[in-house]
């Protein structure tokens, strides 16, 4: 089974990884495959950098690029591993091509879902270089993701973790929804 | 404030709603209101005469337009009651316009998720003579919705509840959200 994680910048994506890890079960990231991109193309991982490598990929490869390059490194690691999550799916694109490289293995959605303001929050305390740090700039980085489609990704989802309470709560949640993907999906 | 109740089809908008009219919080439906035009303006209550009357306000009065057609019974309703819910908001033009119509009013999106398969049969059990009978009607149906940009709605909602469990988890829920909402932003 290939589960593809997505969810709006800030949303928690990064803790539901954390957990998947942590049951052994290994997380691809849809971000790493253009950083790998960059360097094998040798051209610098800036923020520049990168935007170009992944318009250059969907170029030459299509809507459904980024899917692509991780293909190989899926299968392999589906040889040894009867789950793998991908981390990052930001377009329906990006799952239909899923589908079309994996049509004999299940294809499960997990969505994560925070309130706007939630969000903002979340990504101004963890600071990430690329983290926005006004509001008008979180709108930017928002409507970069759902010109992406990834809206429709969200809305088609097969399971959904929604992170609007405490900490604690989310947790929790995480736990839940895995064990209900592993259960329902390894009989 | 006025609650934009947002969900793909068959996704449990009815339920909420309804919940929201035990509690005496009147319901504006986004639907009754070409249904309502469709009347107005002489032309038959079919698929094709509704679907002829959304195309014609939007020439008319832009994407928002339906948000603009309901404005004034939501001006009326907002006399007499704090909170008002509309029932079907499915673009992103709608969610600004109400938000232009009515600068002064706290506005919050809540969305249902639920996911494709269990939506497509209780679309199949409840049979409304629009709903989709095969699979393939029931993707054309939410490729419909989700080309108005319901997607977007869906992703930056304020509240979320997922649909996904039993019919008894999915009330309590909706409860629990609705005091939640009613909570936070009547203070």
């Amino acid at each position: 089974m290939i589960i593809l994680l997505t969810g709006m910048p800030g949303s928690g994506k990064g803790e539901v990884a954390k957990a998947f890890k942590k049951l052994g079960i290994p997380v691809v990231s849809m971000g790493d495959a253009i950083r790998e991109e960059a360097e094998k193309r040798g051209i610098p991982k800036t923020p520049e950098g990168l935007k170009y490598v992944s318009l250059k990929v969907r170029e030459e490869l299509g809507p459904g690029a980024v899917a692509i390059l991780i293909a190989p490194k899926l299968k392999n690691l589906l040889k040894k591993h009867k789950t793998v999550v991908v981390e990052g799916v930001r377009s329906p694109k990006e799952v239909e091509e899923f589908r079309k490289l994996f049509p004999n293995e299940e294809i499960k959605v997990l969505a994560i879902h925070s309130p706007p303001g939630a969000r903002y929050e979340r990504m101004r305390k963890r600071g990430r270089s690329d983290d926005p740090k006004t509001w008008e700039e979180f709108l930017d980085r928002d409507k970069k993701e759902l010109n992406f489609g990834i809206g429709e990704v969200i809305a088609l989802a097969d399971y959904m973790i929604v992170n609007d309470d405490s900490f604690q709560k989310f947790k929790r949640d995480i736990e839940v929804i895995i064990r209900k993907i592993l259960y329902f999906n390894h009989q």
